[in-house]
């Protein structure tokens, strides 16, 4: 909705009882900054942008939106990639960079309580000092509350798990303003239901997260990460099946196109073959033991006639190859200026994902440079970029249609339409298809049992 | 509520045009076996029992009872000691004992998909076949259903997660009948609401699970079970927290009282100190990783004055250690013949274990023999069991009131009071105190959303 001039300086009123006049605006400038994320999905303004501070002032704010049905989307770090956070129905931002205190670290639980707006890197610079980390890892700098909204996974969920996985209890504002505190501490928590879970992932729909406790995982003391080529990225896919069926236990388990491969030879001074590439880490228990993983994986590699193989490779290397690794959709953007894009996120069970790679590759065959494909292939989950000459239908709708073909796939093959960037905006016209039309129901049912209103971040996951 | 006569045979001849005459009964025996559990809660019967077969029997079924708001109650092994599927207010039984199949081994993908019926114990020799085992352990010969709808966890969690971890997908029966099936099968997933966790730990009050996907764990190669004893709980407690804290991951991490062992040591021909006592066990990615993990698990134990550390236990005492302590809960109620008893399962975060284990000794170092101490420590989860005279309210009242100071401490302690049995019936008096009225008031609103006519198991969770 757009409110009347009126309605909004009235609304601006109330918002200015509320956290005062210093953290509200409406300028076009910081309206700008909160109408996309980074998907190619076009921009939509709010009216005013608020950066609370408190779990009282959030829960003010909306109390009132509830009463007056305005829209609220909470904002991180606008680092996601499926439309998430975009305001499409205008109303009020809130944006949680001044909610970003490590409030408490529990040492030796190997757990920390922080406010949703902490970026993820520097909550992990801070706790790198006790030797813990917070292991999901999606690569930009995502706030904490984000990364909780999209139950954001990356890197390194083939070991650690995803963002759900590491969330032990939260505080959450309900739509109405009434505060809930979910969950515990305690790591085996059986006491009713599992209100944590219904909001991890919920994509700030269902209720807006104040506070969230994590499970941690000591920095590993012994670990290589490895480089291996391919000459087709079925061979790199079927290699990965036989890692995770060894047991290898791969810490990161990565998939590259040669295009891939190209962009971060280029753009970021690593030296791959130019080929389908397999970017793998181990974590052991010794370095014996890492030893003796590495010389499994190297046979298994060379099974699937793997070349080039480089392990061993240690801490300065290793952070540079991650960091290409996680530049490499932003050096895509960068290295396609002007052009359009679509990126895709299904994700299949292991056994399914050579022919996931095999059906993407002869989809993409005759993109050339346009398509990318990159995966976080221990997990199953696949990654297609495919740029287009903005403006350009015929390109577009072959983009789209790949996309659609590849969630249709991935379903078929007891997948996912997405594996860890949410539904947002892009995969809403596949949930019927993925759960069903009683399952879609039931999801509207707890939407509007949450938010009877409609005011949290409408018209995502549910189209509501 | 109580049928009328007339309404009973109605209701009879109903669920005879769904199943079948064979299939259903209402002697006084059957509605017997389906009247409790093995917790010390009071018999209440259904009307009817029913042995469903096929997912569409139990939608027809649902349908029919919630048109005629008949209560519905699943069954599964009666194993559970929370009160968790006694049928309180009569209506059907559903018993899940003939659909038991497993459906499909996904043995690359370290799958498989069962029916709710099928038991624990049965569905982990199946798997061996496959070097695969599902690892939540519980002890009893539980049915998965069962497990799934208390979020049934064990000995294994420290390593391997609850029950709730390890499900991918469901399929699941509401309340008026409508079939939903959630997740899938990718273990990465993102896509809309996490309608699986919502029903899982449910206890079969929002849905009624009639089929599912499990995550699977490779049997371990290389493992050692170890016991050690200590002067007091306390030395026994502080020493799961370093550990836990040195990252040594044990598989299994088991703290006894000296009641427990001199227990065990009768019943099952197992020779522990008669003193407070460590059960662990280890698993190595290689024999050399295994010895070091023993080398220094030695030393911290050492240093809390651990006497008699045996290691290196080899599958066939192993296997004995872990069946004597799965039986120790069956030994203890046939030890005290006659005697009524209260069990807690309460739980906290692990640095916060050695206050919990003080506190309970304290609390229970009048009550001798009649007092056991037994924990699943490595999850920071603790059960006492207090025996008594039935008729002695003095000593009942003492034993409630032991229960209420472990879970008002635990609450204190950022912990939970229920760690793995679920809130049943026992557990409801403490909702409010460990999830606010807020809290509560959501999961009373999801209740009332998913089962509007409140037909399933009702008076569990939430006494609804």
């Amino acid at each position: 909705m757009t409110l009347s001039p009126q309605a909004l300086e009235k609304t601006i009123q109330t918002l200015q009882s509320i956290v005062g006049a210093e953290r509200i605006s409406t300028t076009q400038a910081d309206l700008e900054m909160h109408a996309r994320d980074q998907s190619a999905f076009p921009a939509s303004l709010p009216e005013v942008v608020v950066w609370p501070q408190t779990t009282a002032e959030v829960s003010a704010i909306l109390r009132h939106a509830n009463k007056t049905s305005l829209s609220v989307t909470a904002w991180g770090a606008g680092t996601s990639i499926e439309g998430n956070p975009i305001p499409l129905k205008g109303g009020i931002v809130l944006n949680f960079q001044q909610m970003d205190k490590i409030i408490k670290i529990h040492q030796y639980d190997f757990q920390v309580t922080v406010q949703p707006g902490v970026l993820y890197k520097d909550m992990n610079k801070e706790l790198a000092k006790y030797g813990l980390f917070f292991a999901p890892d999606p690569g930009a700098n995502a706030s904490i509350g984000g990364m909780i909204a999209n139950n954001a996974a990356g890197i390194r969920t083939v070991k650690y798990g995803a963002t759900k996985d590491n969330v032990l209890a939260m505080e959450v504002a309900l739509a109405d303003g009434k505060i809930v505190r979910t969950g515990s501490r305690s790591v085996k928590q059986s006491s009713g239901y599992d209100l944590t879970r219904l909001f991890v992932g919920s994509e700030g729909t269902l209720g807006i997260v104040t506070e969230a406790t994590l499970k941690l995982a000591p920095l590993p003391e012994h670990f290589s990460a490895v480089v291996v080529a391919f000459p087709t990225v079925k061979e790199a896919a079927e290699t990965v099946f036989d890692l995770i069926g060894a047991g290898l236990e791969p810490a990161a388990l990565e998939l590259l196109n040669a295009t891939c491969a190209r962009l971060v030879n280029t753009e970021e001074g690593i030296n791959l073959v130019v080929a389908p590439n397999l970017l793998i880490e181990f974590h052991g228990a010794s370095d014996s033991a890492l030893q003796d993983t590495l010389t499994l994986a190297k046979e298994i590699c060379q099974e699937h006639f793997g070349q080039d193989f480089q392990a061993g490779i240690g801490r300065e290397s290793r952070a540079q190859l991650w960091r290409a690794r996680h530049s490499l959709f932003e050096i895509a953007v960068r290295s396609y200026p002007g052009q359009s894009f679509l990126l895709s996120d299904v994700a299949v069970p292991i056994s399914k994902y050579p022919a996931l790679i095999s059906y993407a590759a002869e989809l993409m065959a005759g993109l050339g440079d346009k398509g990318l494909i990159l995966g976080h292939a221990g997990d199953g989950n696949l990654h297609t970029v495919i740029f287009f000459p903005p403006g350009d239908q015929a390109a577009e709708a072959q983009a789209q249609s790949i996309n659609a073909l590849l969630v249709k796939k991935a379903l078929l093959l007891n997948g996912t339409s997405t594996g860890e960037h949410g539904v947002g905006i892009g995969k809403q016209k596949y949930m019927a298809l993925e759960h069903g039309e009683n399952g879609l129901n039931l999801m509207r049912q707890i939407k509007a049992t949450l938010d009877p209103a409609g005011i949290l971040n409408p018209g995502k996951v549910l189209n509501l």
